[in-house]
Formats: structure tokens, sequence, C-alpha cells
């Protein structure tokens, strides 16, 4: 099949990132995520705690973050967002299929034809039952983290990119996970398999 | 397999409605549209063009449509969307499996577990390529068309229902059709079995 990247954007306690991962297993594909992070890291030559404390926070605009002619000047959180721009641009160059999680990934790469953006979310009551399951904690705890960390990730990738995330216009599939993690992972497969043909 | 109630929501040139009635035919489903127009125009002994001319077009509240003790005393268009209403539920009621288009199906059987709520959209110039095709009309025309039908099915969305037209969160699959129409039909009928295994 012809080269896919599959980007995949999701609400907190959905699955995405495991569905993302079994996703590049079934594939064959590589999987990008806190090794992304990493790579970045390694780049721009920041130290990966100081990246995993500034990113995905929003702070100043897109477009005067690229403005900006030296890249010295601009606040830690802009500086990373462009080292993962530069990242997620190099990693779409390359002659391999990948699946990308988070990172406003399908914004930076919409100029691309090669690309699958998708969206992973789930009722409420689910993704509660998931983070109480996956980290022992309370429900009322697990609610205040899902609608702490998708504000966070709303917020961050409505202020870097032009669109609005979750809104199922922005990507080529959006997908209730409570069908199942690997029945997601099976129809997201089968719409990247004709994609690919 | 159980018995599934899917729900197509579509922007306009997307090919939502031959979608719907080919996954119909696919599956074996029954499959509603215009018959359904038929059914509450036969229930309500409207007269089949006053329901088209009124079809989708808001007018009035949801909840003062329902506070109503008397629907004689309604507009038409509510009348339409609350026998609209009634039929929809009496289809969901029977011991078998379709496809309803549009119509606020999704909202209207929002309370039922056995439904899976399906969004069809495209990218602009593939729309706009679709109706110049099956309308013969120049690419303004089409661009003017969709734009107005598509405000029009929002607005009447957005009006009867206490959701948002096209959110993604607000349906199990949210689907670009560009990927082909074929195809598309393939991606949500596995989706479907899925759900009804």
């Amino acid at each position: 099949m012809k080269k896919v990247i599959i980007t995949i954007g999701r609400e907190y306690g959905s699955g995405g990132r495991i569905i993302g991962r079994k996703l590049a297993e079934e594939l064959g594909f590589k999987f990008y995520d806190k090794e992304l992070l990493e790579e970045v890291a390694r780049k721009s030559q920041l130290a990966p705690e100081l990246i995993s404390r500034h990113d995905e926070k929003p702070n100043g605009m897109m477009n005067s973050l690229f403005a900006s002619t030296s890249s010295y000047s601009l606040p830690l959180n802009q500086k990373v967002f462009l080292a993962q721009f530069e990242t997620i641009r190099e990693i779409a160059e390359k002659d391999e299929s990948c699946v990308i999680v988070g990172r406003c990934a399908d914004y930076i790469l919409e100029d691309r034809k090669d690309v699958v953006n998708v969206f992973i979310h789930a009722p409420l009551d689910q993704r509660i039952k998931r983070i109480v399951e996956l980290y022992n904690a309370d429900e009322k705890k697990a609610l205040e983290t899902i609608k702490k960390i998708d504000k966070k990730r709303a917020s961050y990738y409505n202020f870097f990119t032009n669109k609005k995330w979750g809104r199922s216009l922005g990507y080529h599939l959006s997908i209730d996970s409570s069908l199942g993690l690997d029945q997601t992972v099976q129809v997201i497969k089968q719409y990247v398999l004709l994609k690919g043909e």
C-alpha cells in the first residue's frame, strides 16, 4: 500500500493513545507519542523533563510565533511547539508510514495528501470508568482530571491552529470508542487501507 | 445480528443520502428518507407537497412545541416536525433494523441503545464537483446552493435539538466521504456489524 500518515486527536480517557499504538502495531507503522517528545528534545537540546512540563500548554500566538525572527526570544512552550512542528514535518517527509498522537499533527501536516486525520471520543461515563480503572482514582477525581486535560488539549489546539478541536469536519474519521478499543482499531484500519489503495 | 437503527446526518453534496441507501441495501435494512415523509403525510393527513415545502425549516422552539397542549395551534413546520418525531419513534419501535437520513433522528432516538449515529461530510471542492455533475449546475451556483442548504440543515438541527450539527462528539462515527462513496459505505458497515455483535 501507499505511504499513509495517521494523526490521532483524542478526548482524555477515550483510549486514543492505546488505539493509536495498536493500530500502528497491526499496520506495521511507526508510532510517535512520548517517543516524539524525546526526538524533539534531542533536536532542540531541551531537557525532556522541561518539555514534559510545557507540552500542550497554550500561551502566545501561532502567528507571532512564526513571525518571530529568532526563536531565542520565545517563551519556552512556544519553543517546544516550534521544535515539535519541525520534528513532525521531518517525520512526515520520511519514506515510511506512521501514527502520530496529539500535538496538532493534523494541522501541521494539513497541506499533505497522504494524511488520515482521526479523532477519538467516548461518552463521559465510559471515560470516567476507564480512568478509575487505569489509575485507581475515585470517580469525582477522574471527572475533574478529564475536564482539566480536555480543556487544556482543546485550548492548545484551538490556539495554535485555525481549526476547532473535536469538530468532525476537521477530521477524516471521528469515532466513538465505546464500540470497544480493538473494534475501533479495526474501523480505523479499514479506512486507512481503503485510503491507501 | 442484533437490531440496529442507523441515523445519518450529512453535509449537502457529501453523497450522504446515496451512502445511506447503499448501506441499507448491503445490510438488508429498511431505508427512510422521502419514504419517511410520505409515511408522515399519511399519518398526519398533510399533503406531501405541503410537507416537502416545510420540511427542515426552523421556526419556533422545540420546548414550546412540546409544551403546547394542542397541535392544532402550531405553525405548519412545527406540525411537520411533530409528525416526523412520532413517525421516527414508531419506526424505531418496530422489530427491524433500518437507516434513517436526516430529520434529527439521532436526537429523537437519543434515549435508545440500539442506534448508531453517523455524520457524513466532505471537502467543499468535492461537494461542488458532485453538485455540478449531478445537476449540471455551474460552480458558483453549486457553492451558493451548498451554503444555503447546509445553513438550513444546521439551523433546523441546532434549533430543534440540544446538540450541535456536525460536532463529532454527537455522533458515533463522522466520516469524510472523499474516501469514495462505496468505501465510505464499507467503513460504516464495519462499525455497524461490530456494534451489532
